[in-house]
């Protein structure tokens, strides 16, 4: 690369000054500041609400990210989704973690700066990031954009992964103002696509969409989604655009209405194993995101000899019973599914663009982040909460 | 029926001289005293070690059995095999039993006597019986050989099912020395294969069999085989037979020998989960016969992507803990299977029969039972016991 360092750096430049008035740096010096090696560029000054501690509570933190190498973007954040991964995370019910960390994987902005080797998006694009930001790209699963498999040393999560190039050690995510990632694990965010409604489809449509394209859903199949949050009303949308017979199956009555309105053909409140009943061995796939522990089982049961039943939703310290009985006698197959790697999240973005399928969500300021947090885990939000990047 | 009585009373007694010395009635007035009605002829006499109490000490027990219908057959049984479902049924660790009750669903014999409809069997015919004795035989999966996932009225267990026919209310299995059942839930038992070893077939077999044959194992697949005691050193031997490589898991390095005798190209001796991490994305299919809760994530994570783990073993209360960060990694489909319907019973019989495929049985006598639970549970079985019904 030093060979090419003049050129590099002047190509950098002028691919900023291209940008015109898109070019909005968070620290416009850090542009001029660099140098031709990446690693002793300046850093990229950043804000957002981060965890301090198990608690959860998030605050105002102003922290570093890394400078924006050659084959970076830098994004400036529009608006960012609040996921109850988030909450799992921060909380530390999926593990220990360090902190101070700014939580956020489903981010929507526009680029600002680009490195001297990127091709997929200039200046000024719309560009969104999801749950991971880095993986070997050599491996097979790499290789074949299933990137959150990656064999080697694994995907790095948008949040709270160690980074060797963060200058705080880890990934921090989008409860921010900006975002430095690696071009590949940027999606194009179509321009017909209003950035609100683009941002919760980088978890919440990708997680539920990849298995119902994993499960090859067609036209009058019988898909049952459980739990009817932030990621199942996508589910339920999803599967409604695709031709799918949705039954949603909600603890909360006051969701009814608007679930049916999602496109729903049922929606069956769930008060007890006993509203299950009827359901047994009706439905062809099932698709849960309930992210606790609950009695999975009964819910299994409503499956088709054979079929499958996909859990989306992460429980504390990812724990689940399963009953063998009902296995044994229901023939249904279990599996879980991560999220989607980045053709397939490219891929759901360009389908909801095309097909103007959006996620219903509430726009709240940042100061609104943690009551928002505990109205997510009381089942309250209608149905993603999207933070305002600009009140941060 | 009234119309046929003389006939089918004739005809009954035809087939019993026929039979000459084949004909060894445990109670040789039942025969004579029956008359057309097959609700009002004589019960069966029998006797069988039977448990009293979830205590789960077997002692001998005189009871009676239905009398023969039209459509059944008696089996003087000759052996009858130790499965562990017997044990957790017994004390009560898959639910509530009525007592006394004698178990064993591997059950092979000798037809001594046949109602007036029977045709799959004669006189002196080998006969067995598994795990079910009766189901519907009008719905679907009954049609279509899936006797043990009958739709309307569930199949009816060999041992401690609600039974109106039976004497005692429920049924009783096969720690016995005869047993009644309907000839189309009997197994043909092959002339040139040895009673002793047919018995343990019947669940040990069909429930290894089953599984590997849903999942399209095929030559050079490599099948992982968790547990190997009655049912899993079956599964190892099935699967060798059809050409797999057999990976066996077991925590008891005094079983290595044996499995390696029994074709497995490799033993892995499971002290802790790292021993398992060598494994993880190797194999393409597995089968568990763990009939108790176990860290079951560790082993699905030995399957490779998208493959099949098969949990045929069933814990106390049928309760199993999942980890759902490993299966949102692994991408394995996880399922159970309960035993197999009676046309693959057959064949499994067959199939064992034509390849010389025969259990690793030691015989015991009847007194020997309670002595023989002990061990089964502490892991010494190896690896059938099977009781000589002669010393019943």
């Amino acid at each position: 690369m030093s060979n090419n360092s003049n050129n590099s750096r002047r190509k950098f430049i002028q691919q900023s000054a291209i940008a015109g008035a898109g070019l909005v740096l968070a620290n416009p010096i850090a542009l001029f500041s660099q140098t031709d090696n990446t690693k002793t560029m300046s850093t990229i000054k950043s804000k957002g609400y981060a965890g301090k501690d198990e608690e959860g509570k998030l605050t105002l933190w102003n922290f570093e990210r890394r400078a924006i190498g050659d084959n970076d973007i830098l994004i400036d954040i529009k608006f960012s989704g609040i996921c109850h991964s988030d909450i799992h995370t921060i909380k530390g019910h999926w593990g220990k973690q360090q902190y101070p960390q700014v939580p956020g994987h489903e981010i929507a902005g526009i680029v600002t700066a680009v490195g001297k080797n990127v091709t997929k998006f200039k200046l000024g694009d719309k560009a969104g990031v999801g749950c991971m930001v880095n993986s070997c790209m050599q491996c097979d699963s790499c290789k074949n954009g299933e990137e959150h498999h990656c064999e080697t040393t694994g995907m790095t999560g948008t949040y709270g992964s160690p980074e060797k190039s963060s200058p705080t050690g880890i990934t921090q995510g989008g409860y921010s103002n900006n975002i430095v990632v690696t071009e590949h694990f940027a999606i194009k965010i179509p321009k017909n696509m209003d950035l609100k409604f683009a941002a919760p489809l980088l978890c919440a449509g990708i997680t539920t969409y990849s298995p119902l394209m994993k499960v090859k859903m067609k036209k009058a199949d019988k898909i049952g989604v459980v739990g009817i949050g932030g990621l199942g009303h996508m589910a339920v949308k999803l599967a409604v655009s695709k031709g799918a017979e949705v039954y949603a199956f909600t603890t909360s009555p006051s969701k009814v209405n608007d679930i049916k309105g999602f496109g729903a053909k049922e929606v069956i409140v769930v008060r007890s194993g006993e509203d299950l009943k009827p359901w047994k061995g009706k439905l062809d796939f099932m698709i849960s995101t309930v992210p606790y522990a609950y009695e999975m089982s009964a819910y299994i049961d409503c499956i088709k000899p054979y079929g499958f039943f996909t859990q989306v939703g992460q429980p504390i310290n990812g724990e689940l019973t399963i009953n063998n009985f009902n296995m044994i006698f229901n023939r249904v197959n279990f599996n879980a599914s991560l999220i989607g790697g980045i053709p397939e999240t490219q891929e759901v973005m360009d389908y909801c663009a095309e097909h103007k399928i959006y996620p219903q969500i509430e726009i709240i300021k940042a100061e609104e982040i943690n009551d928002a947090w505990k109205k997510v885990v009381n089942k309250d939000a209608r149905y993603r909460y999207v933070i305002d990047a600009a009140t941060i």
